[in-house]
């Protein structure tokens, strides 16, 4: 992935929480990811494709996940029930779509979502990826952005 | 998802394998997936996009797993390292590309994978996406093949 790509997905990400969820968020380092760095329970994960293939992860303590479904839905909730799986799938489907639109010279489609929950889990991209890993820190709390991203996808049975 | 698109993602696990790893796979009782079916702790992600959104989920036993690594690789591997990771990877890199080439009318391109890890994790869907599970008894162990397509996607920035 190179380091001109990640943008579109900073941006997507300060605007769904700006103008979606009313919530400010301030970006730490953006570094290479390494082996094993999920720290989060909750993970929207989605899938990008067209003239290039990428996979978008947006990784939430279970505070942020809650308070993003929360302000969504405009109710409290207070467990990890469907509504929140809908809520951070919604809010992985906002950030690829947002950035496919500014990545437009790729031709690009979004996957459907899945939503990951649990303490423990770990989320690998292949070892040639090398996905760009970003810390959040948001008024509800903080989350990890982590996109894969490779232009130069040539596909044999295209 | 539509009972008809799920037999292309069937023959694309039976074909890889058969043909990759040398590998007899049964399948068991197709069914409409329901919250939190994840039962082990080995999954393969991809997404498919274009004229359809879907999402493949190959979830495997680690037993599974290590031996569709030390098959690819040719050399046994005991524990679920990066080899395995990009060896699941693979396997759903495979799986999904070739799904795609039997729905050519949806004219889909596939993401990067992902491969997640952790005892406990559970992969879920949106509420509305209707996902289809299927169990298979391999030669290797047990495995799960869960899909969610969606011809009708319709993107309102496309």
């Amino acid at each position: 992935m190179q380091a001109e790509h990640i943008n579109p997905f900073l941006r997507a990400v300060s605007n769904a929480f700006s103008t979606m969820l009313d919530c400010e968020v301030r970006r730490g380092e953006i570094k290479l990811s390494e082996s094993k760095t999920q720290c989060y329970p909750v993970s929207g994960v989605i899938g990008l494709s067209g003239k290039a293939a990428g996979m978008v992860v947006i990784n939430l303590s279970e505070e942020v996940a809650l308070r993003v479904a929360s302000t969504m839905l405009m109710m409290e909730i207070a467990e990890l029930d469907d509504d929140v799986i809908d809520a951070v799938g919604e809010l992985a489907n906002m950030i690829a779509g947002q950035a496919k639109a500014e990545l437009e010279e790729y031709d690009l489609s979004v996957s459907l979502p899945n939503v990951i929950t649990g303490a423990a889990h770990t989320i690998q991209f292949p070892s040639a990826s090398r996905p760009i890993s970003v810390p959040f820190d948001t008024d509800f709390g903080p989350l990890n952005l982590e996109v894969g991203f490779e232009p130069a996808c040539v596909e044999a049975n295209a």
